[in-house]
């Protein structure tokens, strides 16, 4: 009551500015206000208003008296300042209220205790889904060849481990599994060969039509690397259902389906979606992440981290992939919480053990003779082809993305999917090393070759030491001394085949409309593939995969820890991290963006590159909005407008929401509001206040002024206002600004100069005119 | 000319929301001035001020006409925000002339390359730097002991190197190499190591005293371990000096006595120290980080990962540690840069050999044995144990230096040391494991047994596999399976005396007004000591170690990956990660700083700590001052102040800056001017601009008003004048404030509410209200 006498009292009175200059006889109407610059700072309202006495909610959201405000649209950006805001009056409330009851302690321990909790989750679901997913994608790649007799469901390898007639010398082939041709004919030599490479052909078709068809019908979202999306995500950005539980499930059979069916893809960037999809459908448990998208989007860095754990088996890799990456917002207690995450995510995935080793990394491979100094400039040089090859392969992909999402050939994803599908199954099948799948190639590339061997790549001949060149150059190795047969050399040109086939090819599949494909795994698998083969020529092969993967991703750090946590290389640090360097220096200086920016650009995505600076000499005035030529600013004025007046508004325009003034001669701020929140709580009044009329007044002042009493109730809108909207003045270089909305994650800012609202700025004007300072085209930043 | 003209008339013109509003007979005053809220923006000057038609600079500072203009006094915080302005002014500049002459394109080129070629020098000069200083201090180590007949400069390995007389069972024994005793009596054996015992503690404490007299002679900075002070700097804080040759040369010595003087420190966190001070010379030579101070920063961060690179050959460790625990804004660029610098060092340090060993890292150690589930147990329990050691250590470390800090023990710095030294050579002397220096105690330990040595450590007796319980423990080993014989016990009780011994007088040491005094040695030292001597127990040792470590300094994941590099153990990553993990949680448990930051909090430094976030439910309005009880706010106004007016404000008040408002009544922000600027300029102005007196008017607009012909020339300070000043209002709470602060890296943020400066937020008046809410003396903020 006080503090409405005090109101009223204000209201009435003139302010002290006004009295200086002397106005006589100027009736002061709320609604067309002469600023009152008195010195007890009241700016037409009840000076109680930003002084708690009482200690109100600033932003009175929590309370969710209306449900929906305070949420988000579809294909919009989050405000970071806001969200945390509201996370940071839910921990208060929650540690007051543990002052008074011993219940409202343990529930706020338990809070305190959630992310942890939550993080443990994920990573124990991750880790148990990339282990499935690993054993399943084993079983259906074998499928693709052949039965076991003995139970269908057990795949090439465990249907003959439980054979007894398995030889050493052939230890792949036990009566009980059988090939098609075999099961079908019943013959397994000779020209059954072409049988088989028909139903190989078959199962890859019907895998990946399967996989297409899937993604189609249930979950389109499942569809492509994901990788450019969660930046997307992560950086501020929503996308209903693009991490849900039917993406999840969709991504994870069509996973499977799609490496089994051969494609040159991988699992490792999808594994990153899958592990996103985990957090966000958890995040549901835990009301803290539920209502929270800043929270969550924590949580989904962490989880992103998570996924390169399982994939590569490399938890610290994770980390430094999220941190250089994937996230946007990355603070030392993200860092903390996806290193932890990363940890049980790979521990769980070393106890399901899907490889049989019982290693974290799936092959462990040491380099271990020391590296001479003359050899930094071959390293350095493969860097820089590396770097050329990543450049190349990013111009190629999106050249050919966006050929298919110009021309008709988009109208098909289908009947393309099938078609590389097929190309890829009839071309690969008779190579040996590409027909098998990663992981068959890679246990044939890595087992150590025992005398008794069967494969190719064993193929030395045993009279070792005989030549003295050859064992000049590998006199260090006990494997290399022994020359190479002639099984070796067929070997290797198929492998150098497959490396050039599963290059181009992967060029035309990454982006493809089916499900996760990546880049991870050509680079990955080819590593692999020739890392053990000779042991002078695999530390060039692999220095140049690393840089081509370097060229392609633009990472550093990171990819230097991930190989090194694959390869237990230690020796060669310094030479990795050159060709590393090297391959990210010269495929910058061709094209600034990595393959996910590229993708990200493409698709129109409303995403703030944190990477480079804002180097142009604009002002905040050249950016904002209304231009000078436009009507002025829609504002709307803190009383003195209808109810009908402010639907009018909101009907007229599609602004996402709507700076507050004093009023409209004067454009002096007072906050910001909302569209969805004003829209939102326009209805509830209409529909839940007594007496709402069109012609109401709406107030966003905390006490209402003098009414007659024959008005109808006024809707009273205070508790949706910000106030305390970002603001910026006209003077303020747009390169100050871009740091701003970056760093702390802004929706909109307003500009003022000497106190008066003069526009607007959003993240999109922001994106349009940093396309248009780029000579691109402004008009392909699609969403808010 | 256009320009003036519009100004003058505008000038006169009544403001149309005055019309609005009629009124009458009204004399506009400039200095007194209604705020004219006309519709075409221009309040109270001329409009052509914030549009700009011929691109006026935004902030003059970098004509740097007036000299001094744009720097920070010492101990000061800096602006980043200012910083960056101005060098993407300066890039600007730089890439516009570059379009009209061949030279400036040259220029603008290396201009553009001067980042790397700086870290390539930091690289190569700290690298270097290292590697002296690690001959140097084994050198000096051995002088202790004794002296090399055949040139002084031999240290104990090398002289027996040279000899032909050394066998393989005391390879460490030659003729050439004298103890004192033996030089000065000329026996070896017997009572005269009462006399060794002499020498080497006389040694220890002339080194210590040379040390201590020359870090108090010349380069008092040079004391402590240096990464506290460091952390403070990269957070944006002026210490003149601290960073400069004279500390580089005398750190440099100091470090090298202080490690030979047998102290229990280490020269990692000094190599920090070290490798920040090359850079900050080196940042002399270029322009672009000679000039700011926010990109001199950039490349400190980098530095203090090159830092740690050559002090534990952790390249990549380096840079995470730089990430983690010292830097305060690292952009991913800075995370490339610190890349390529760590390498570069780690590279050259490597050149240099100073092990001998040509590794980069000086012990590869392997755990080869993978872990069992269940030893997780232990290891977690190691990680609580050293999370509680830690918090211990930090709590009595900082216990013992507020003693020294508060009692007259700190007024003989001197004295301490040397009593210091005395008790660690007397205690050290006896057992064989601490009389070493660290290196030699490390070659002694990790050397491998052969048949023929003389170490104690290795005195295995040879009957391998006869007793069945020693067999099972260890039968993965090969060494391990030889019974320990009583040499071995004897070894080991010695060592864990040292260690013991080690970690009591660590506590004493860290802090000491020596030089560079440091906590990583003690554990790093240790981790070595006791990893080789038992297979079983050493991994034990050694998580307790790292624990121990991740107690004292809270990192996890720089830990991690500083080990893994140190010892190759990638078997080990997920029980490493668990413990390191429990032990951050066990430390920050019982205190939430980390060894660092308690020690800036001791000195009072001004740190705006980025982990934690701000709790508390307070506003903007409860922080700023004035405080409603004080004088109001000392402001100038843009024009009617004269140079006696501006000056007296200037004496009278010792604010660091002061808003530039309308007109004291309107109290309408113009800008902000910077004290330090201002009395520059006004100082330059009274002696270089002529007709310049006491009652000249300072202007602050960018077109003049009009003045009688025989008022003396104006002083304009426009062009000193920051046009956008961050605001934020009175309801903005102060969570979104230290945001805004930590994010940006403010100095001072205004606050305003509907137009109207009301007050100003500083860097300090933040860190005293948070000490003033978590209930400690808001007093012991010593700094701006």
């Amino acid at each position: 009551m006080d503090n409405g006498g005090f109101c009223n009292n204000n209201y009435h009175s003139g302010s002290s500015d006004d009295e200086l200059v002397d106005i006589s006889d100027v009736t002061v109407n709320f609604s067309e206000d002469v600023p009152p610059l008195d010195l007890d700072y009241s700016a037409g309202g009840c000076k109680a208003d930003w002084r708690p006495s009482n200690s109100p909610k600033l932003i009175d959201l929590l309370d969710d008296t209306v449900p929906g405000i305070g949420t988000y649209e579809d294909f919009n950006t989050i405000d970071w300042v806001r969200e945390k805001s509201k996370d940071r009056d839910r921990h208060r409330e929650i540690t007051n209220k543990s002052k008074h009851s011993t219940v409202a302690l343990l529930f706020s321990i338990s809070d305190a205790f959630s992310g942890w909790l939550l993080m443990l989750l994920i990573g124990l679901m991750s880790g148990a889904l990339a282990g499935g997913i690993d054993i399943a994608a084993h079983w259906m790649t074998d499928l693709k060849e052949g039965v076991c007799l003995n139970g269908f469901w057990f795949n090439h390898e465990h249907c003959c481990w439980a054979s007894n007639e398995t030889t050493f010398q052939e230890r792949d082939k036990c009566p009980q599994w059988k090939t098609w041709a075999e099961l079908m004919v019943g013959v397994s030599e000779g020209s059954v060969n072409v049988l088989n490479h028909f139903m190989y052909v078959s199962w890859a078709l019907l895998f990946a039509f399967l996989a297409v068809i899937l993604v189609r019908a249930f979950a389109p979202y499942a569809c492509g690397s994901g990788i450019p999306e969660i930046k997307t995500i992560l950086s501020g950005f929503i996308i209903r259902g693009y991490l849900g539980k039917w993406t999840l499930i969709i991504k994870t059979i069509t996973l499977v389906l799609a490496v089994s069916s051969g494609l040159s893809l991988g699992k490792e960037g999808p594994l990153v979606h899958v592990a996103c999809c985990c957090a966000n459908i958890l995040c549901h448990f835990f009301t803290k992440y539920r209502r929270n998208e800043a929270k969550r989007r924590e949580v989904l860095s962490a989880a992103s981290a998570v996924g390169v754990s399982v994939a590569f088996g490399a938890p610290i890799g994770g980390v430094l992939f999220s941190l250089e990456e994937v996230s946007y917002y990355f603070p030392l207690k993200t860092l903390w919480r996806s290193f932890f995450a990363a940890l049980v995510a790979a521990f769980t995935l070393r106890s399901i053990n899907p490889f049989g080793n019982s290693r974290l990394v799936l092959f462990y491979v040491e380099f271990h003779t020391p590296w001479h100094l003359l050899e930094l400039i071959p390293f350095v040089l493969l860097g820089i082809f590396g770097g050329l090859w990543g450049a190349f392969f990013i111009h190629a992909n999106i050249a050919w993305c966006r050929l298919r999402k110009n021309t008709r050939l988009g109208h098909y994803p289908v009947i393309e999917v099938l078609v590389v599908t097929l190309l890829t199954a009839l071309l690969a099948f008779p190579i040996e090393y590409t027909r098998m799948s990663s992981s068959e190639l890679i246990s044939e590339l890595f087992n150590d070759c025992g005398l008794l061997d069967s494969s190719k790549l064993c193929g030395y001949t045993s009279n070792s030491g005989s030549t003295s060149g050859s064992v000049n150059a590998t006199a260090a190795n006990g494997l290399g001394a022994r020359l190479a047969g002639p099984g070796l050399y067929t070997a290797m040109w198929q492998l150098a085949l497959a490396l050039v086939f599963k290059m181009l090819i992967t060029v035309a599949t990454f982006g493809i409309k089916v499900t996760d494909l990546d880049v991870f795994l050509k680079a990955k698998q080819n590593i692999r593939a020739v890392l053990r083969i000779k042991p002078q020529n695999d530390k060039h092969f692999f220095f140049f995969l690393i840089s081509t993967l370097g060229g392609v991703t633009r990472m550093t750090v990171s990819l230097v820890v991930i190989m090194f946590e694959l390869t237990g290389g230690l020796e060669y640090i310094v030479p990795l991290m050159a060709a590393t360097m090297t391959s990210k220096w010269v495929a910058d200086a061709l094209s600034r963006e990595s393959i996910y920016e590229a993708h990200i650009r493409l698709n129109g995505y409303p995403f703030l590159e944190a990477k480079e600076e804002f180097r142009h000499k604009t002002l905040a005035t050249d950016v904002m909005r209304p231009r000078q030529s436009d009507p002025p600013l829609s504002v709307l004025t803190q009383s003195g407008m209808s109810v009908e007046e402010v639907e009018r508004l909101i009907a007229d325009t599609t602004y996402s929401g709507f700076p507050v003034v004093i009023s409209q001669q004067s454009q002096r701020l007072v906050g910001f509001v909302l569209r969805r929140d004003l829209v939102i709580s326009l209805e509830n009044a209409r529909r839940h206040q007594e007496g709402v009329v069109s012609v109401s007044a709406v107030l966003f002042t905390e006490c209402d002024p003098p009414a007659s009493p024959s008005a109808p109730p006024a809707v009273k809108l205070h508790n949706i206002l910000d106030l305390s909207p970002f603001t910026v003045t006209v003077h303020t270089p747009m390169e100050i600004v871009v740091d701003i909305f970056r760093k702390l994650g802004l929706r909109q800012c307003l500009v003022i100069q000497n106190g008066r609202l003069l526009g607007i700025i959003t993240k999109k004007d922001i994106l349009k005119h940093m396309a248009q300072m780029a000579n691109r085209d402004p008009e392909s930043i699609l969403f808010n």
